[in-house]
């Protein structure tokens, strides 16, 4: 089964999409089986954090943003402005697709774990996701 | 099939796991096939590496510790301790699901390639990944 | 189904390889599906990155060498050439496995999405990808 998941999201940091996914998972009647996420974008990505406490999260998309500056001088591809390369390269350091496996109808996260919709640009934007859940 | 398989790893660093997913593949029984691995941990994850010479991954551990240090002043999440938040920040930058092709029975890999646990947490921990092997 | 991909990368940088995943889609003959890529190198890696503008691929590829140099003297494993060990951390922080899901024979790419393989070794190599489509 294939299903589009649509987001938006409002500027960068994660957001978080596991009910969503879970319901796709529950839609497709699936028992024991695997969930596969892939984002259609290079300037947002996925990623399994923890959903705990929120001041992990923001550690983790400041840590990023430190680490692949706007403003490095040696970028070229600039021309849709500074918070593009940068979020091709934080997507690249991330996840494109995430695949999780299903046990009696549920994803098999951890106990700590949620599935987050990784956005790069400062403005946020519609985000669509594919999940196929398969037997 | 879903497995789940358990690790206990003893400190920081890469904990190979892949003669016990090869037996997760072997008792599935599939011969062409799909095998995917997720860490149930987000202080913990999973990479491919070469299985060959041990400096390669003593180099790969030492790099990352130092480039995700954990005396950053700028993480505000320390309360679980100073390697808590670099342990987050490594996860997202490695992997924690990965899918590997299954043909003949065996795990597609390459001759160098081996599966490992990454460990971020100083002290180590038990580790459980979920295996899932389908047709 | 599983099929092989042979692809000669000429030096480090981003080698477009969808087309050829996509016929291997084609040629499984699977309508809705899941695609799994798998490179079976530890010193080159895949990633899904914008197709449009080669001046991305080229300020992504620089920013990776930039900051994972050849010159680190805190390496060890060197007894394979100066880009040996940054292309293992290279490959580590980005992705060995890759999964799309197929939607009406096609892979369910984002408008500006291209599948790549990315090769960190100075002077290029034969890579190898196993490509496995299922239902």
């Amino acid at each position: 089964m294939i299903e589009i998941l649509q987001t938006r999201t409002t500027g960068k940091g994660l957001h978080e999409i596991t009910r969503e996914v879970q319901a796709a998972v529950r839609a497709a009647g699936v028992d024991d089986g695997l969930c596969t996420i892939m984002i259609q974008h290079t300037s947002a990505s996925l990623t399994i954090q923890e959903n705990a406490d929120p001041s992990a999260r923001n550690d983790l998309e400041e840590w990023l943003d430190r680490h692949v500056p706007e403003d490095d001088p040696h970028f070229t591809h600039t021309a849709e402005g500074p918070d593009d390369m940068p979020s091709h390269i934080k997507a690249a350091l991330t996840s494109t697709t995430l695949s999780i496996p299903v046990v009696g109808g549920r994803l098999a996260l951890g106990t700590w774990q949620g599935i987050y919709v990784w956005e790069h640009r400062s403005r946020g934007s519609r985000r669509r996701c594919v999940v196929h859940v398969g037997g």
